[in-house]
């Protein structure tokens, strides 16, 4: 199976990683979140060629997680901000961050968030149930598959490879 | 730049996405979460070749995301069980995941988890914050970074490219 072909499995994590599963398109939603949003800016701080990063914000473009504006004219330059689809993927960096912190060994971590609503200057971003706020881990929750999902699940490992 | 090169960054995010910024990653680890631990039943689910499900076991397990143990003697025949670190990736899948839901229009999630501590079916798990239990996104929060990390940034921005 190949990357592309992962959004057609009943799996929203497949489809996820269909658009995002690349180190690439997650560092350049993090680089406009931190608001460097111009391409020069993008490149520097990136490493990588002009053409590559042209490439991927276009793909990103395509896929309605970052929108391309014009801040000049004559030459006409562009800045590259996210779309409400390409801010939904803050929880995504906010936990592989966390995740970095924990597992590298870094004496402080590079990137702190504070909570606007209390004014905690590290807010410790946690997994909490909508319900009653609980702590969440893969121990304090139960998972229910949907049978379009077990259907095809069952299909996958019963036929042939 | 590449992708082993990110790890090398005052940057947990591009630390985590050096080890695990790839699609193929990421789907292993959530296998092994929904107990699908043999190489035979993961290489069913993922449609991958054995060569090539073999070597991503084998990085996993050279970064300690995945551990191997036997279940049979003879022949001998392994199973793969996540580590403390590769656990740690649980907020990662499902955050992915909650975003794949959003933007995939499906009508109903293929994977819902429910609240042990209250009982609630659809825990709808969000980021909130330690202290108050608040919601977090990128307008509830502020971010710092540590001098290293802005000392980085500021010389790979000015610096030739």
């Amino acid at each position: 199976m190949k990357r592309s072909e992962l959004g057609g499995l009943t799996c929203s994590l497949a489809g996820a990683l269909a658009e995002v599963g690349d180190a690439w398109s997650l560092l350049i939603v993090k680089e406009l979140m931190l608001r460097n949003r111009r391409f020069d800016g993008l490149a520097a701080q990136m490493g990588v060629s002009d053409s590559s990063l042209a490439g991927r914000l276009r793909r990103l473009e395509d896929l309605g997680i970052v929108a391309r504006r014009a801040y000049q004219d004559r030459p006409v330059r562009y800045e590259y901000r996210l779309t409400e689809k390409g801010e939904g993927l803050w929880p995504v960096l906010v936990t592989l961050t966390t995740w970095g912190d924990r597992w590298q060994g870094r004496e402080t971590p590079p990137l702190v968030y504070g909570c606007v609503a209390c004014g905690v200057p590290d807010a410790r971003p946690h997994l909490a149930c909508e319900a009653c706020g609980a702590l969440l881990s893969p121990r304090a929750v139960t998972a229910s598959q949907s049978p379009d999902m077990q259907a095809e699940r069952a299909r996958r490992t019963a036929g042939p490879r």
